[in-house]
């Protein structure tokens, strides 16, 4: 199976499309005592990531750890028990690492996030190298989700003033990634990403495409804007708004149903 | 200090400005027989790491590892050791990592750089965000060293075609460097990078931020068209041909002299 038919199949049999953030903090954890043993944090952040999964894999697709949050405090081998856990679970597992380096460098990334047990990782178009990328990938068995068009306010000079062959950038990069073969688009859901944004890309890049799409919670998106304009592969991806939850499961499951409710 | 002064102590108290890099790759070593076992080749890496800085340290200026080799087989207190052996050497330590991502993720990373001992970081400027970020980095006294224009033949389309404000993108990033505090340029010196390009990316940013410039020995790149065009603090980064050289220290030292004869 290719990383959009494990999207489907999770998607299907799961009957949610949400994606799960695995982000710990020590500022946000509700903590008596903060570590500062180094290994303590890194079992503590393990222990947070295992459990948030038995609270959250039942009303899930998908688990999307951010590498800039579990890279540096866990091991290796803690993260291929967190992979382990979430496939258990029938999730598939994207590590959100904006990987943009030049080939050879990406090649030892990728080798690495294949060791480490994830199905697919984002990727950031800055060097281009989306088709050299996405080849890459696919020759480790992973899927290639590519950053498009991010809703952070101060991405609209870079994505969406910067002019490349008579399109804004976001959109000739919507056309590599469809002419790459890369598995989909992370596509922001709030702010200056307005209901045509979202359907151009779709129209680009076609139906099968997954779009990634972050900010809903917390972060305050419109699950609305994203399901009626991005089509049906999605993951709505939910961060602090379950992680940092009083009752995770409680909210992963209002979450869940509140999409499925509108799509 | 700051890190364009800690820097500039380096450089003079080396007489040196290459910056050595730290990408250990199983496939690169002369093994004869590659260790299957994580904490096998997590050992294998950090004594690599070791005497590599061990057999440069007296040649140069910096070290830069790369996230996409280190950072997922070694641990943060291997990392914390490798910083201290290129500190006791008097280098500066930039961790390659092309950050760029939002605020709040981006300070998780900028926390555990930190905590590794790195003395800066190079972040990716696809998501903008180089003001927010350079204050966030400095708060924690490392420093920011942005992506500029690099010299992989498939960035032309997103760095030098896209138009921004009636720029090339990568003269717009340039403006953005100089307006935020951020204490270098990521510039390439090979391929289409040309005299005009660096010379411009120098006037923009101005005298005092660091050019770090990738692309030498094994990637071809042109000291001569750095030396000319980019003023005098510039970091000379010498990747494979110093790493996996049959002599480390040699190499070192013959890169270290050609330079010095040039500058």
């Amino acid at each position: 199976m290719n990383f959009i038919e494990k999207y489907e199949k999770a998607r299907d049999e799961k009957n949610s499309i949400i994606s799960v953030g695995l982000d710990p903090l020590l500022d946000n954890m509700k903590l008596k005592e903060k570590p500062t043993d180094m290994e303590k944090i890194s079992e503590l952040f393990f222990n947070f990531c295992m459990e948030l999964i038995d609270n959250t894999g039942d009303y899930a697709c998908a688990i999307k750890p951010n590498t800039q949050f579990i890279l540096f405090p866990l091991t290796l081998n803690q993260i291929k028990k967190i992979n382990k856990r979430a496939h258990d679970y029938g999730l598939v597992s994207i590590l959100d690492h904006k990987l943009g380096d030049i080939g050879s460098t990406n090649a030892s990334a990728l080798y690495w996030i294949k060791q480490a047990g994830f199905d697919a990782l984002t990727f950031s178009p800055f060097a281009g190298n989306i088709k050299e990328a996405t080849k890459q990938a696919h020759a480790q068995g992973l899927g290639l989700i590519c950053l498009t068009l991010m809703s952070n306010p101060d991405s609209v000079w870079v994505q969406k003033e910067a002019m490349s062959n008579g399109m804004p950038l976001y959109e000739k990069i919507a056309h590599e990634i469809k002419n790459s073969d890369a598995d989909g688009c992370v596509v922001g859901a709030t702010g200056h990403v307005t209901d045509e944004n979202i359907k151009k890309i779709r129209t680009i890049v076609g139906n099968d495409r997954v779009f990634l799409c972050p900010g809903i919670g917390a972060q305050g998106g419109d699950i609305k804007k994203i399901l009626r304009n991005a089509g049906k592969n999605i993951l709505i991806h939910v961060g602090r708004s379950i992680m940092y939850a009083d009752d995770q499961k409680k909210a992963a499951e209002e979450f869940c149903n509140l999409i499925n409710n509108y799509r």
